[in-house]
């Protein structure tokens, strides 16, 4: 959907809008004829939800196409991904927490080894504990480049968010991290003319570090890729006349919820419990919610089937939370679909339930993969998700009117 | 899906994919409320395939258009059908076995009949027989033209394939057959600069044809149509990194199977078994299997429902021994509708199946076009087909990863 076209349609009202996502939500029997995770768990609350709303799968990207989170989380949101696209650097730094402006350029940074010949030799310098590599990090904090900031983060062992923020900084960026050992990192190249200035402070801090990281073992290097800047994505605010909050534990979901321009809550806690709360706390004062569910990911790629169907179990236990706030709207879908048996992402459409009083119900009182293919919303690219919230929120005036 | 961007997520592996095509596979029932060609038929094995499979119905082209062959395997084999175009001409060169290449330009001919004021008085010279034809054939062979040579090839009765080849040779020209009687065949007029030195060359060779045939009845003259040159495919190696194979037995599915950059396998005889057995045979040495079916078109076209039955159940019974080679992907599906009734391709979608061990099963013990309809596939585009197999044997990339 053009968003120019909607914008026109937008008519304000006091309606509400959740939207409930569980990380890969989507999954795969354990074993053939059996049941997915979703199919597995025991999910009253969901199932009698299910019997009043419309269900359907949605399709990320494309048929076939596997989506990290990123793509997945615009596509759910209402973007088309192939057209917004956040890079890897990007969403590190999201992730790592950074709040980021149209004119930083991000990376994803590894810690690394060299040898005597400043030859790769373990590219995650034995993948170094977090609380080593934070110290380093607070190294590379002293480095000072004239013409730029450098913001670095750290993630987790060896991995750290790298920023570099200034002016006349364009993406367009080599990486360098040669991906395998025995051959020294390649200097960063400008891949276009905008892109020097970038290409040189970046070069530059790669040596100071590694100046700084000579004595150490086994990080005595750094390597970087995935230069990229944050797109500006349109916001929900402007394109969906919605004043949007964003309840997440993870800096990636939450960082990517800001791009669409929601208000990241504060959430008191890590937990499902916590998120929910902030959820109450916050009801009245937003349009639209966007709620996110890690821990079904987390244990869909660790291959923890019976660890999703526990989460998927948990989630359902909060949602009379929800449902007693009275909601106009309430989505439970996915950003793709991650079943334990692969034990990664994987391409299968994520079951949808799209709840509201003017919905067709389907009658279908069970909430899964097989009973979404019978739900009435079919199968649809997961983008015109929000067109149809908000057409049941009474937010969308007549074509032609 | 853009072949630039699958390109950038192919990771290569060891997984085999195997699609059978049963040329116009869909059907329709012979009397109300009756079953259709492939409901009517027992296919156990089929049958057993399908409750493990995904199903869906495949849609070639768009809603309410029928193919023919060129187009609908286009789309069965992941092609826009509506970008790559495979002129007629082009397919009856293929079909009668010629290799062409990108500077050929290739035609339809007929003989006809012209009467003594040379106007045509039979479109197809009262449809000649194919000996006859082939006496003549050899007649034309004797033609030289300065600047390009000709090939002329049998294809059935009245009909051969004409392939001009040399430099220079644009498409672009008008066809001579007037598509009807009582009139002169048309001058072969070039609709493009470029296509001028072709115009001439076909016209001088239709004036010599013309002499060499005067005193014959009733084939007196020729009629040349539907020129055009051969599409240049993007083959299967580049844009999804398969060493892919094609076993038929009709020399138009191989032309095409081979402009897709499958290498067309030696078959041993015409019939199934020898197909099956060719597969086996080269098992080891191909990713991706392509084994046409034509016997199921043919039945549909001549009106043969009870025929078109039995083909498909040859078929099942030869399903269990590519399943012997363990496969990673199974496609079944057609390259469009013929139901017997009709006697002619039709616009039907065409039931589909794709086993893999990833896929989420939908339990369905048939395979027909009712039951296909309730499958997870849903109606897709044939062109879609592609992508879900290569995601299901383990060859795209997570985009973003």
């Amino acid at each position: 959907m053009d968003f120019e076209f909607l914008k026109k349609l937008i008519v304000p009202t006091e309606t509400k809008i959740a939207m409930i996502i569980m990380d890969g939500l989507g999954g795969l029997p354990r074993e053939p004829g059996g049941r997915t995770e979703l199919e597995t768990a025991r999910t009253p609350n969901l199932d009698a939800l299910a019997a009043r709303s419309s269900l359907g799968l949605t399709v990320p990207y494309g048929p076939g196409i596997t989506v990290g989170s990123g793509p997945g989380h615009l596509a759910i949101f209402g973007y088309d991904p192939a057209r917004y696209e956040i890079g890897r650097g990007v969403l590190e730094a999201l992730g790592a927490g950074f709040t980021l402006g149209p004119a930083d350029l991000a990376a994803r940074g590894n810690f690394c080894t060299v040898d005597a010949e400043g030859r790769v030799s373990d590219r995650r310098a034995g993948r170094i504990d977090t609380e080593s590599s934070r110290e380093l990090i607070a190294l590379l904090r002293t480095i000072r480049l004239d013409g730029a900031e450098v913001l670095v983060e750290i993630i987790k062992e060896h991995r750290f968010a790298f920023v570099l923020r200034g002016e006349g900084l364009e993406a367009g960026l080599s990486d360098m991290d040669p991906q395998k050992n025995g051959v020294p990192p390649n200097p960063v190249r400008a891949l276009r003319p905008g892109a020097q200035k970038a290409a040189l402070l970046v070069n530059r801090f790669a040596a100071e570090a590694g100046k700084l990281l000579a004595s150490r073992r086994p990080a005595n290097r750094i390597l970087l890729r995935g230069f990229d800047r944050c797109p500006v994505l349109p916001v929900y605010g402007e394109i969906f006349g919605l004043k949007a909050a964003a309840i997440a534990v993870n800096g990636m979901y939450k960082g990517v919820a800001r791009l669409a321009g929601m208000q990241v809550l504060p959430v008191d806690g890590v937990s499902l419990e916590a998120e929910f709360a902030a959820l109450e706390k916050n009801w009245k004062d937003f349009d639209f919610f966007y709620l996110h569910v890690k821990q079904t990911d987390n244990a869909g790629e660790s291959g923890g089937f019976d660890l999703k169907v526990r989460v998927i179990e948990e989630v359902d236990a909060l949602l009379p939370r929800l449902m007693a706030l009275d909601p106009d709207v309430v989505i439970v879908s996915g950003d793709h679909s991650s079943p334990a048996i692969l034990g990664t992402h994987s391409w299968h459409p994520v079951p949808t339930l799209l709840y509201s009083a003017y919905v067709r119900p389907d009658g279908i009182g069970e909430f899964g993969e097989r009973a979404c293919l019978k739900g009435s919303l079919g199968q649809l690219p997961a983008k015109d998700v929000m067109p149809i919230a908000l057409a049941n929120a009474r937010r969308l005036a007549k074509l032609n009117a």
